[in-house]
């Protein structure tokens, strides 16, 4: 009891991971006759991720093998510091990313939509899916958001993150408290 | 009572057909001044298709004479492993199929959403709608979706499929345990 | 007494007018920087105008000076046997219209979606708003869809208003069993 | 008691400004892999900036600096009389412009849809969100829209603006009878 030494440390996200198609885009790929294909990103959820990078958080985009990336997407991503990775396996990628960074299932944040996710839905301390993910996703799932993909769920995901960040950093001053009082 | 010999086996669908403009896209055909036309599909309704073609089932995408479809997606339904018909009398197009894969009407799980499926909802063993339809779509069909055409339906359809085949291959067992039991 | 002569005829629309941008699109614009300039229509209202036309009537969409007007589009709407016609003043365009068909403001049904409508759905003897058109416009119609602009209103509209048609035929048969039995 | 001098004038707005993305668009920023960006506007939210420029209120478009600005669009709001500014500091901006124009807080409103905007929200004597906003934005405003961003709520608020403006002067008007009769 003389300060917070040797107590458990709460456990924060400091990675947060999510798809790009399903996650930040709403899942919709328009494509013309003509061979242009496009996809659409709201900029309440961008403005999620420059949020979680500001609080020094590492965000990863996932995109799949199926997904056409925008080259100015991929370079908008890069500008406000993420990271961008292309994964036929999701779990076996997470993990590599985790260990580059030295960090635990417990610190990863994870936000999914479909079959691919469910591992890491289940592994990671948070994990989240936009409010029309399938039953599959939804079964996985820790929390689900109030906001459908594409329409705001990452920006609410990184708020809940935040919101348990900022919730065990005061827990943590009220132990320090307790312990220098007693 | 000896095994499963002489009772009726339960029906299963072996092929899936549906629309792809309005059960696949949203129905919306995007115009520009300039001469192009958009269709959008979502990718929960696209694994939708990839989960039925895992279980082996026939995959068949209509389009109507109207539908622009993008070779970009033709070329994707292709390697998936759909079928992709234009169609301009339905009923007449089905059965052809059904004859080609020596089917009954009993085996196929038809999506559609407009006056031009009623025929083929009537007729096949599993049919669908999305949930915003037309009245005369929605009065034809055997299922009602929850999710709208173009955000899910698809998907939604193909769960509901294989979870009946589930349940028909659970009931095969029951009934040949109880037979060999007897 | 004697047939249906010297009876009021039940009055039957025999022409529907709608206008493009808000009626049959969702009111949306989509511009890149580069100028392309795209709006979309449902497959569904389509049908609507269809379905109208196989029953005779004549059809009219109604284009803004502001709306940009794809040629597939317009080319789309002259082979179902639409009129397109670009209007200011809505009011003074559609009794030039009637005059030229020989028509009444009881035999129109129109579909209007904001102030510039507001004179016609007042006069109109059907007329109709999308669910989700402005208080003004909701103020002046006869009926208000349950579907949005875009999303099916015409098409609903188009049912409504063969319903409608069919009933009155109804009637003017019953007439005439009483006129003939009296 | 003598007419309404010495009273205090009911204030009104005389200059409203919004947002481009998240407040007249829906947020959503299209992206081709080929370098296409596209955004969409709606016509009932173009027609409420009509109806204020009508009413001679001077209305000021905010872009930030990630949002591509369509010149096409520019050139239409130029057209209609709005200014459109592009601002790194909406409050230091939109000071700025309230100086140029001999303008007091109370005589600003105000929409927005983000954190950059709380400042403004909070200091306008009229401000709203669309009804879709982060929680951010929807603590700071006096008005939350009924109608999404991009759907309508930038007409939503025009409308709400002309209806106190309204009420205002009709209160004007009577305190005008009643200090004579006194």
């Amino acid at each position: 009891r003389y300060g917070y030494f040797g107590m458990d440390k709460p456990e924060v996200a400091r990675m947060m991971l999510c798809n790009l198609s399903g996650c930040l885009t709403d899942g919709q790929m328009y494509m013309s006759a003509q061979g242009l294909e496009m996809i659409s990103v709201n900029t309440r959820d961008w403005m999620g991720i420059r949020i979680l990078k500001r609080e020094d958080m590492a965000v990863v985009v996932i995109s799949s093998p199926d997904d056409p990336v925008p080259k100015a997407l991929e370079e908008k991503f890069r500008q406000a510091g993420c990271e961008i990775i292309h994964s036929e396996n999701k779990l076996e990628d997470v993990e590599r990313l985790m260990k580059e960074k030295g960090l635990d299932w417990k610190e990863v944040a994870y936000m999914g939509n479909d079959e691919s996710d469910v591992e890491c839905l289940n592994l990671a301390g948070l994990s989240a899916v936009p409010q029309d993910a399938p039953v599959v996703a939804l079964n996985a799932t820790k929390y689900v958001c109030h906001c459908a993909a594409g329409r705001g769920a990452v920006r609410e995901f990184a708020e809940h993150i935040l919101l348990l960040k900022k919730k065990a950093k005061y827990q943590m001053e009220q132990d320090h408290i307790a312990g220098n009082a007693s």
